[in-house]
C-alpha cells in the first residue's frame, strides 16, 4: 500500500537528487488539502499528511498533523514494532498513554513505545499542530555525533 | 557521550510512565535558553535541542531548532548510517545538498542520504524553525498501516 498513492487531492511537485527528495508540503494551515483514505476509518481523514512514500524515506514514517477544534482521534492505538514521537508545534490538546492524560501545546514532546495505548484530542478552541514520527523499536545504533562526517570542503553559497 | 547532559543551562522536567516519556521543551521562540557544546563547533551552540536522550527514544535522534537571520551553519556534514530528515516549519533559508540548493519555507520536508554532504542557512531577515530527525538508513520494515494495532476499547477522556 502506496501512501503516496492514498493522498489524493493535488500530487505534490517532488525534487530528487543523488542523496536527496524535497518536497513543499505547504503551510501547516493549509493541511486540509491532502486527502486520506485510512483504513481504520469510513470516510476520508483530511489535514494528516504521510510523507514517507513521497520522499521515498526508508528510516521512518513521518505525519504531518492539522486537528481542528473540538475534534478527537476516535480510537486508541498501539503499536507492533514501531516506537512513536508526537512534536506539539502549535495549539493546545491532550494525549492519552494507556489512560494516562498528559496537557500539549507548542514544544511538547512525547515518546510512546510500541505497547502504549495512546490516542489524542484538540479540546481547545483553535487548531492543534502537529507532528508524529515512527521508526522501528532499538534500530538507532550508536551515538549521534559519531555518525557525523564533517565536510572536507569549506561551505559554498 | 550523553546530549541531555551536553545541553547545559536548565535541566528539563521529564514526565514517565511504563510505555512513555514526555518533556515540555518550550516555545520554539525560546530555544535559545538551550546551549549545547557540539564537537564540531569551539563555542557553545544556542537553539539548537537534541531530545533523544531527554525522551529515552531509541529508534531515532531528533533535534527542535531556531536559527537566527543571516546565520549559516559554518560547515557541511554527511552520515556513516543515518538518514536525514529536515522539516522546516518558520521563516525562510535554504538548504544544500552535494552544492544543490533548495530554497525552504514552512512545509519544506528533505530527505538527506548517508552519503549527501549538506549544509543550511537562514539567508532571510526573520528566524528559521526546523526539525531534524535521523533514523538508521533502511530500517524501517513493512507497511505503515500494518503496524498499526486498534484499541480493543472505546477512547474514555
Amino acid at each position: 500500500m502506496n501512501l503516496a498513492e492514498l493522498t489524493k487531492t493535488q500530487s505534490i511537485p517532488t525534487k530528487k537528487g543523488k542523496n536527496f527528495t524535497a518536497i513543499d508540503a505547504g503551510k501547516f494551515a493549509d493541511l486540509f488539502q491532502y486527502e486520506l483514505q485510512h483504513p481504520l476509518r469510513d470516510k476520508p481523514v483530511y489535514g494528516k499528511l504521510f510523507i514517507k512514500d513521497h520522499l521515498d524515506l526508508n528510516s521512518m514514517q513521518v505525519s504531518l498533523n492539522r486537528l481542528p477544534a473540538g475534534i478527537a482521534v476516535p480510537f486508541t492505538h498501539k503499536h507492533k514494532a514501531n516506537e512513536e514521537l508526537y512534536i506539539f508545534i502549535g495549539g493546545k490538546g491532550q494525549i492519552q498513554i494507556d489512560g494516562e492524560i498528559i496537557d500539549v501545546q507548542e514544544g511538547s514532546c512525547i515518546r510512546v513505545a510500541p505497547d502504549g495505548d495512546r490516542s489524542w484530542r484538540n479540546n481547545s478552541e483553535s487548531d492543534l499542530y502537529y507532528i508524529v514520527i515512527q521508526g522501528r523499536e532499538h534500530s538507532l545504533k550508536g551515538d549521534t555525533f559519531d555518525d557525523g562526517i564533517p565536510g572536507e570542503q569549506p561551505v559554498k553559497w
